[in-house]
């Protein structure tokens, strides 16, 4: 690799329940270093900030990079945040509470560090370098087990009172429907997350209905996973399709409601059911958009798949360091 | 009037489909000439445009201002604009449809001219002035006929790939609801608005359950004025109350769905029917949105009621003005 310049190394790492993966870009966001780790986020929140720490310094060796030629460090969180303050809020399946972590690496690294909610860095990431790319509005959603939304208005990610993402699985879809884990009913993400579809998928596999999921997974919610709804459609299992159909239906009409309210350019769709099924997916939402809409709205938007895969979130953390620390200080920082 | 220093006077406009109000204001917004005016929208865009001009020229007069005294004028639209070419897309209730306002009014004047949505407009300038002052995310819900909406984030109205204001009307709020005039159904205006208000209560006025209602205006529709419902309630009509209360109930509801997308500080109704009766809609709006989201949403926003009447659009008009041509050139004065 060549001499790498001092200025514009930007490190990305993105923290998920189960791993987390750090990258170093170079000043035109080629990944130069890269390190993947279990996060083992039971063994708590000093274990898993010292292997991220680690897992930093592991990529910035690979990438042949001293701590002190980078320019920032962004962390993406699977939780809300205060990005002022550097402080992750929450994380629910870390079990962590107001933890500093902007300053825990800043002391480590004496570089500046910025952490948002990864959520936001996914749709951050394919906002600068993927399926969004310029856009005045673009609106991301991500249905997993739960159902996480992000939006970038002008080239900021919207942040409210709270700092957090948008909440847009908690939408109401259907006035007193199926009980969410906030408590509420009804919700976007208990009416249509894949957790919702596996949830219908179990019921018809149960009743016979669904036989390749059956023979998959059984009617475990657990094992059912986004590859195996793909494959059971392919094979001709009408149950699924239906199920899965509707569920994109349900996350159409809440579509429809975010571009009355933001007119979003794009709409991005990301993460593994949509990875397993891009084409039926995004259709299927987008038709759903564009019919709970009013007609001048029709035309004004897209419904895309995300292209980056993983890398979104972790290319996003990066950039959101440059965009934070190349037109401001932080408090970490000064 | 003492002597009008030339820099920072700024004239708004805010054109309604029945009147038009102009007011002239110096560099600390206070209103120093104000001139009201028929819209007579049958007339034609000609007409009423020569209508704009006369008015704001009567508004300067009695301010003792020049034209070439003024930094910038801010035109309130009843429709979507679009703000960077200065042209009026729609006012349905005008028949206008692509009207270049910014273009005629600045060979007029000779002066920068803005266009923007009035009820954004009406939003900044609870912002800037009234009761959303310095809200980080302020969103505006005015219900009337229909039901408007505008948020202003960081200081920037939002806008959307149509340059429209927020359809926060359109939001559906029943699946297969009422028909709304927009062709979908069970959108938040056909369902909440003050027009879904009075047909349910003429309803109940033609049943004998609203019997202020029926001899104050009868079961015509058109008659029905905030005013009267307020009278309705205080004299102990039971059925227009639980109206008016289930109304609020339904646009608390969607107001929990913009809580969880935009996560707003504060929630500014405005508008008749807020002013004619604002403890009781407000409070039922707030109660209904605070029970539609997630536990820790609930402390994070205020609902309160507009504090500027009338007076709110004519003002964002002029300060969108300021704010504007203070930070940018547009096309119309380059």
């Amino acid at each position: 690799m060549s001499t790498v310049e001092k200025t514009n190394i930007w490190v990305g790492l993105d923290l998920g329940g189960t791993k987390m993966l750090a990258t170093v870009y170079d000043a035109e966001f080629k990944p130069i270093g890269r390190k993947r780790r279990r996060t083992k986020g039971t063994e708590g929140a000093d274990s898993v900030t010292s292997r991220m720490i680690r897992t930093i310094r592991e990529a910035l060796v690979e990438a042949k990079v001293e701590p002190d030629q980078v320019s920032g460090i962004g962390v993406g969180i699977p939780g809300p945040v205060d990005q002022e303050k550097g402080i992750v809020l929450e994380a629910v399946n870390l079990n962590w509470q107001n933890v500093p972590l902007a300053k825990l690496l800043h002391k480590e690294f004496d570089r500046p560090v910025v952490v948002l909610n990864d959520v936001d860095a996914g749709v951050y990431g394919e906002y600068r370098f993927g399926a969004a790319k310029s856009a005045r509005t673009a609106l991301g959603i991500f249905p997993g087990t739960g159902i996480g939304g992000g939006c970038v208005y002008e080239g900021q990610i919207i942040r409210g009172k709270r700092n957090s993402c948008m909440e847009i699985g908690h939408v109401s879809v259907t006035p007193d429907g199926q009980l969410c884990g906030c408590g509420l009913r009804g919700c976007l993400e208990t009416e249509a997350s894949r957790l919702a579809i596996s949830a219908e998928v179990a019921k018809a596999a149960f009743r016979g209905e669904a036989p390749t999921i059956l023979k998959l997974a059984g009617t475990t919610l657990g094992d059912i996973r986004s590859s195996m709804l793909a494959e059971a459609i392919a094979a001709g299992d009408k149950a699924v399709e239906q199920i899965v159909r509707r569920a994109a239906r349900v996350l159409g009409t809440a579509v429809g409601s975010c571009v009355h309210l933001l007119c979003p350019d794009i709409i991005v769709l990301g993460g593994g059911l949509v990875e397993a099924m891009p084409e039926l997916y995004v259709e299927a939402v987008a038709s759903a958009a564009r019919k709970a809409v009013m007609p001048s709205f029709v035309d004004t938007f897209k419904v895309v798949a995300a292209k980056l895969g993983d890398d979104a979130g972790v290319m996003g953390c990066a950039a959101w360091a440059e965009k934070t620390f190349t037109t401001q200080k932080t408090k970490a920082d000064t």
